[in-house]
């Protein structure tokens, strides 16, 4: 009956094939080599949990600032690992959501999991799920209870499983009692270099001419980011890629202004 | 079947149009260039969700003090959008309704505006929605976990969103963490010059005469409000277009009199 | 179907009418300037309403110690606007309710008062309504919020509303963020010189000869209460006009000993 | 229908009597001037409720220290009234009602006392019908304003009514905001003199040789009892009259020795 | 009818033998002489409810650190009156009842009682019985309130009854208001001299040989612990007889090292 | 009937020995003198349980840090009693109960524990059974509750059982007042010295040639790892041999590095 659960198993993938199609439809932008080496430090994860026996279930998380490319990075290390069963556990879906509700669905994810002999889940937004606010705080305990047995339950015998979180407020995670569940801890930085920004710009093709891009990179040192991180005396770049892709729209809604637009929405950031 | 979702619209939108009506009957006094400059800035979002395929979802937020005329001026933006869906949601129409139909009416709002190619939605004074007190406080988790969501959730491929939220709470906006969720933020200030408050009074014809009209002005200065905001030695003046609308009309009320009430009034507000 | 709606709104008046009658049975008594001074703002109020096209909606609060009037002052106003729809909206009506039943209820004057062109809604002693206690603290804040939404809410075109609340706990308003929803607040005193006492004693015939009414005056000024408020040295006098009347029938108990038990209790009651 | 109404009461009457008669039925010790001026108060408020048009309601409470005799005196003043309608509101009655029970309970007395030209209800020990407990501090806000509305809420036109409340926490009264509810308070003291304790000992016949009996005192003065409260060196007697009768009983246990055991309770006590 | 209540007594009482049977199974030891002079203290409170007519109601507490013995000793009182009515209310029988069947027991036991004319009724751990946890702290207040109510409530006419309570946290009875309730306190000691630990010793026959009792006691005294309660040199016995039966079974499973053993547990206690 | 209860539960011990099964696939390494130890003490409790008449029921604690081994030594302890039932409660078979499904299984294991005459239960992981949560602090007080209630509940007349509870959250456990239940606690230390992590690297033969652990040596020895816990001036060793397992199998996916990944893994721990 192996064959019976694979059989099971696929019509699921299918609809996750979907979803995370969704959150990665804007590509990875390899604007810098960290993006290139959290891609490798997940196939990492990917091997191990494929090869070795002692060690079925290993779970991982992603964090770093809003923004900084957290959900995209974790659906493409599930898309790349190519194992049979690939699920996106993500609050987008669980609108109107009971307490209870939210944990028998991601209760099913886990359990539908073990009927495939190599499984891959996103648990996206972990702040979201647990319905986290600052003020109380005040949580689902009983999606944070869930959470932390579901991250360490071992998968049945024969059965091997990845789970790759995602989060924003690491220190709630420890806070909470929730980051012990983690093998390993991956951070999502935001891009902090002007090289990296122009490799962004470059990807997105804001600007049409060199002689526009040269105009940008001049208003960006005037303002006074440097090209380099370890510049102390220069403004501090600090921007997640998904909300400098979104002022980079913005600026181009005023193609007269694109440079100007620009450098105005990042200075404005800080304060 | 894009057309069967179109259909499925238009009732809802007819409905909507009223609703916008109601909101905006008073009709929108340019009575500083201020005002001018939010329907034109609200009138670049429109064009970026309308025209930008990286970005399909823009929210913004409304904020000033209570009766600044943020509502009616997010509903105008929402008009003058043309966009074939246009929604407001308010805590108007939800008055009794528990938590959980709350969360529901808000859901279905936007997953209607996903059949539309193109749609904006105005969510209405956040803090009534949220059902927000500050003593405890006291709000609901599970409406703030919706609108978070929803505010970040991408629409399906091919469907564009436009999201304008108001509120006069922005502090507590920021505490809750819901601030974070829009890509642009509108301050909408209140009326602060005298220059501003005759454009008012000329505007619903308060006076008959310019003889009762430059009365009212002597009797204002008088009273300390310089026709600048920037001289620090007069009394400042700061009032909601609504509220000093209201104030008119009690001053009306007595015909011989109404200069007298009309500054008596302004001049009881900060006390 | 105006004119059915006026049929189906009659009926509500006819009961509204005794339960008004009810909490004004002793009368009202003339006993100072102040309270000829807030029947006549009132009356502005009603005019207000029933004439400026750009406020449908007006509320305003009545405050004061307890027992100053304010039930009794709210309701006579209301009665004398003679409009069509008069409503009175009270705790004593609502013993048992639950919070979903109250905002119900609630509700659905302000529903029913939408069918009238003119309507008047008392309502009475918000801090029961909202069941407010000081230990916690506690209160509905469905109530609230309901009350929050429908106090601001435009009645729909072509309809007026006015709205008369009352409250002895104003500070209590500010902190839960309901008293932002008035446009106007009226305070109703307690009784405080000693010319105001005797008119009350007048009023309701205490005493039968002028000898035991000026033996009561020679008592009281003994007592240290003087006659103007102004005098600094003297006893203050700071009784709501719903306990003097009920200290007045206690003492009318000892015919012999009338006066001496006035000012007793009347001296009793700061300590 | 007026007759029918009093029909309907006269059971709930009956009922009443026996119970009023199981809180007396140990009955009340004259030991004090107190007592006697107690219930001579009692009566001037029952005289009030009969006979002023102008206060149809009067609510006052009873409240001193844990068993001194408050529901005995109370229950004591309502037989004595002789109205048509007595009615006993008591805690021991609603073991294991929900909180709405309780309240459909209590508001159901006062429904029915409104048949009665003139009823008395004794609210007994207000903080068990509240679940007060100072840990939290926890307490049904339900019944608390249930409580508020009904001592404050007039009766219908032509109906008169008297409560009688008991409690020995007045100052969670004051904090809660109940003790504005009521018209009057009574204290009902403890036993503080050895004269008071002797008559005690008398009415009860514990000593049946005067022997025994000057024994007994001479053992109280040496362990410090003063016969007159005012003496300040001597110990204080502090005790209510239930734990007294409770303590006598005790040592009627060893009729050898009795006065020793009397003496060593009263002097455990305060330790 | 009485003969009929009776009747339906009975197999109520059945039960309890057997219930009370399983917690004096292993019997009561009389290592000191508090234990006999708390069972004749318990008697003459079973005596007084036989004889006295002013007091139907007594209710006392059996208070003491953990495992001091207060269930033995109550059940073993209540099985000595032979009252016809003899009933355990105990969180053991309670596992898994919600708020409202848990009041609904222990009132059923108080109004089965009333049907016997003499009973009496142990109400074991309170603290269980009120789900009492510091952290918070969290209670059952419905639980306090039933007790509360249920401890003062006096039987009906002709019927008596004797409460039995225990609890090793009377610190936390005072705080909830509980300890008012009993109209007697008895303190259940632990063990604290060499001497009783002897005669427990030597009642369950731990050792064969006076040799090796001996022994034991020598290594005791080495360890510090004097045979004295009032040397202050010397270490604190301090144990409940539940424990030290206990930590005697242990050592009894290395026959060649008992005085060991248990002298190393008892040292082990303090740290 | 006895005979008809071994029946019932022998189906129970079968799917038990599968789910002991499953925690202890990975087997016990004797990686120091202490693991011996451990199960030797449990032997012993197991012993007395068997044959002592007087404490039929045994409660011990297994606690230590995460993933120092608690569960399989606990379950190990277990399986080698050979109790006719042995049976694991564990939240990974709780996922998605509500508070009362929760307490209902654990209470059914008791209840058909009772069946058997001799039984061991071991209780895995508290703190997630007890929904624990250091914000608030949050938990299921109705899961405590039973546990103090079952760890103390005597068996019936002629049955044993012994409880092995686990938990990594000692501190807990004694705030929330659940230690008092156990008759003894055994501390599960994690590894602590070169010694017994090269026993354990010995044990899942991680290296293969013994040049290749000679190595690794050296490299912890240079990273201050001192092979003897005594030597304060070296960095600490301190890893639960879970995770250490799992540091293992990840450094074994890079076969030319593994010696430098372990090393750097230990010493990124502290950080
Ligand atoms: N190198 C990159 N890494 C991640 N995302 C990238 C990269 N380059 C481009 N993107 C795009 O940037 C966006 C990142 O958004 P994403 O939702 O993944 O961020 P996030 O950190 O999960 O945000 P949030 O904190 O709101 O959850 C996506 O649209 C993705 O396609
Ligand atoms: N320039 C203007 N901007 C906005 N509103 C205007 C303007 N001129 C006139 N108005 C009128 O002023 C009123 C503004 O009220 P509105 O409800 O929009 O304020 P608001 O800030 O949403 O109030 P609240 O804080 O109570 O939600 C409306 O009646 C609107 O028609
Ligand atoms: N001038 C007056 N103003 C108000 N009430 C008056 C006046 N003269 C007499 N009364 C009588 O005094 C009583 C006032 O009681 P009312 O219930 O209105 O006071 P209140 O302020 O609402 O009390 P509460 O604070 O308890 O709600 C009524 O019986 C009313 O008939
Ligand atoms: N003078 C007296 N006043 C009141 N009670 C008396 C008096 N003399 C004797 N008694 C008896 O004393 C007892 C008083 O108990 P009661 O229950 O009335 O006190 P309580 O103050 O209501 O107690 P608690 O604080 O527990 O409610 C009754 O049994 C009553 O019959
Ligand atoms: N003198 C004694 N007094 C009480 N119990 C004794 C005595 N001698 C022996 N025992 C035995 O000691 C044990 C006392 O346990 P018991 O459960 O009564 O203590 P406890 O104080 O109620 O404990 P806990 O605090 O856990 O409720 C019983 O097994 C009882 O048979
Ligand atoms: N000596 C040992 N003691 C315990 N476990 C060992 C030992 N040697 C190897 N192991 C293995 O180490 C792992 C210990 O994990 P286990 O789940 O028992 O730890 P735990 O302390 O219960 O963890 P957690 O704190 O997460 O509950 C198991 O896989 C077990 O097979
Ligand atoms: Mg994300
Ligand atoms: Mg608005
Ligand atoms: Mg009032
Ligand atoms: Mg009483
Ligand atoms: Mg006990
Ligand atoms: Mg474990």
């Amino acid at each position: 009956d192996f064959m019976n659960a694979l059989e099971e198993v696929h019509p699921a993938f299918g609809v996750s094939e979907e979803e995370l199609q969704q959150v990665v439809q804007n590509g990875i932008i390899r604007y810098d080599a960290v993006v290139d080496e959290l891609l490798r430090t997940g196939q990492l994860f990917v091997e191990q949990v494929r090869t070795s026996t002692r060690t079925p279930l290993v779970s991982i998380l992603l964090h770093g600032p809003p923004g900084s490319g957290k959900t995209a990075l974790g659906a493409t290390i599930a898309q790349l690992s190519q194992y049979p069963f690939i699920k996106l556990i993500t609050p987008d879906n669980m609108v109107g959501f009971s307490e209870s509700q939210k944990v028998a669905a991601i209760s099913k994810v886990f359990s539908d999991s073990y009927k495939s002999p190599l499984s891959v889940i996103v648990v996206d937004n972990l702040e979201r799920l647990l319905e986290w606010t600052p003020i109380g705080p005040r949580f689902s305990n009983a999606v944070l209870q869930t959470l932390m047995v579901l991250f360490a339950r071992r998968p049945p015998k024969g059965r091997r499983l990845l789970v790759i979180a995602t989060s924003s407020l690491r220190p709630v995670l420890t806070e909470i009692g929730l980051s012990e569940s983690f093998d390993s801890e991956l951070r999502v930085p935001p891009i902090a270099t002007l090289r990296a920004l122009e490799n962004v710009l470059h990807a997105v093709q804001l600007f049409h001419t060199s002689e526009e891009a040269n105009n940008a990179r001049r208003l960006l040192s005037q303002a006074g980011f440097a090209s380099d991180e370890a510049d102390e005396t220069s403004a501090t770049l600090h921007i997640g890629i998904k909300k400098l892709l979104s002022i980079i729209e913005m600026a181009r809604q005023e193609p007269d202004n694109m440079a100007e637009r620009l450098t105005g929405a990042l200075m404005g950031l800080g304060m």
